[in-house]
């Protein structure tokens, strides 16, 4: 299929590799923003060639797009305005609601699939790119009876050629656990990292005595603002109740220290234990070949 | 040495493999307060036998304590008591200032060496232990001068055997950094589980959309209460500061998520981006063989 990928970053670039490995994209034109990543992208092979918007749209069989979620809600209607009749069209937006509003009503909606691949790195680029990013990842389509059967069709055999496990959900559901396991760690991440970087100002060398933990903890804070702030504001409901919960739980937790109420303190880190099995499916999923 | 390793966790029980191997220890004896830990401990070889605290400790020329710090402040006066004269008492514990205080007036204070390794895993008891797990990890020497020349030498010795690089800190200093790089990581890691978990009561299947990122800023959820529980009390000042700001950080983040000033969020997250180049320099400390 003649395939085009718009937004060349780890994302965009490691469908790339994967979809022409698999045989799904017998030609792979590149459209980004960013006059630098496009150019790497060719460079790296991610792509064979960047093209106009115009042209790269309007002889595609297959559009994936892979760009800030704020860019999708503006984009995507004006690409289903020019794609061929038999074209498909996919996005990789980590927030579904804004982006299923924006195509509600469009006269070929059925050319499009909404979708959310969860998976990712903290890098971001085209050099970030890499085979087998999708691999056993879980894969989400919102208002899959929106997409004609047709599309359906491609986009599930290039999710299967990517790996991906797809499972099927309404919009704000999927905004709303997505706010949970997902936006949520990435504020707490970026705020601890913030937290530690404020109180270096002060405490000169306080990094010596960081470790593993403090490494795992804060890893999500080196992620791009650019894909993240769009991703919060179209999310801001369901983050801003999930940070409040946060909050009034880190709160009850400082009460009961300072009261030094060490029972209290053993048993809420007792009953978050749980997440203990929890983790263990991630990672049994994770490592399944 | 006639060694004797109190508490065979992963912490002693990693410490008595290393000092096996290196030859420090010719004669590892264990205690451990739980029986199935001391005799799993034995099963797996990390010490030659359990002998009764009186004896182990009466006999020994190195006692290493890996205990929770509730338990170090109580013992370690006690065992100054009752050690032969050459004999050299190194701790392990999270916290320094409690323990500096329980020994301050000591007459055998000389015998000890205050020491914190920053090394660890999620995991604990005997099966966690492992060979290598303090190779090229900090470790944290407080009021030096109160230990003698020989008991600083025979310390650092089997510092350097394990691996660790040793620096030298004042037990408030250090109480304070690993309250901000360490204990924060713990809490703002256990309450982000709770948070989950708790919504997952409603939204079932919650845990389909979790990803690489948050099983990484929720791994420490899975920690020892036992173990944490007593720290956190003896460090619930600079903790508790620590946690104030981590909060204030997140209430802000809220205020301008509810506002909608996406320019805001985004410079935040810009600013915690820093924490790029202090994770760089941890990996290429962890990585350094």
């Amino acid at each position: 299929m003649k395939t085009t990928i718009i937004g060349l970053g780890l994302i965009g670039g490691s469908i790339a590799i994967d979809l022409r490995k698999s045989g799904i994209a017998t030609d792979l034109v590149g459209i980004d923003l960013n006059q630098a990543h496009a150019t790497k992208a060719v460079e790296l092979g991610l792509v064979d060639r960047i093209e106009t918007e115009d042209k790269a749209i309007a002889n595609a069989d297959l559009i994936i797009l892979a760009i800030p979620v704020s860019a999708l809600v503006q984009l995507i209607p004006s690409i289903l305005d020019s794609i061929k009749k038999t074209a498909v069209v996919i996005d990789t937006g980590s927030t579904k609601s804004s982006i299923c509003k924006a195509v509600s009503h469009h006269e070929h909606r059925q050319q499009f699939v909404a979708a959310h691949q969860i998976a990712g790195t903290e890098n971001s680029g085209p050099e970030a790119a890499f085979s087998g990013l999708f691999l056993n990842k879980t894969n989400i389509i919102c208002e899959r009876e929106k997409s004609s059967d047709h599309t359906l069709a491609v986009a599930e055999k290039v999710f299967a050629k990517l790996g991906l496990n797809t499972i099927y959900m309404e919009p704000e559901e999927h905004d709303k656990h997505v706010a949970y396991v997902s936006h949520l760690s990435h504020v707490s991440s970026f705020l601890l990292g913030q937290t530690v970087l404020d109180i270096e100002r002060d405490e000169k060398n306080i990094f010596a005595l960081a470790g593993s933990g403090f490494s795992s903890t804060v890893r999500l804070a080196k992620s791009s603002p650019d894909m993240w702030a769009p991703i919060f504001e179209q999310n801001a409901e369901y983050l801003s109740q999930a940070l409040l919960e946060y909050i009034m739980h880190l709160q009850k937790f400082q009460y009961h220290l300072m009261k030094r109420d060490v029972k209290e303190l053993h048993r809420i880190m007792k009953d978050a234990n749980h997440i203990r099995e929890v983790l263990n499916g991630i990672e049994i999923k994770a490592n399944k070949q």
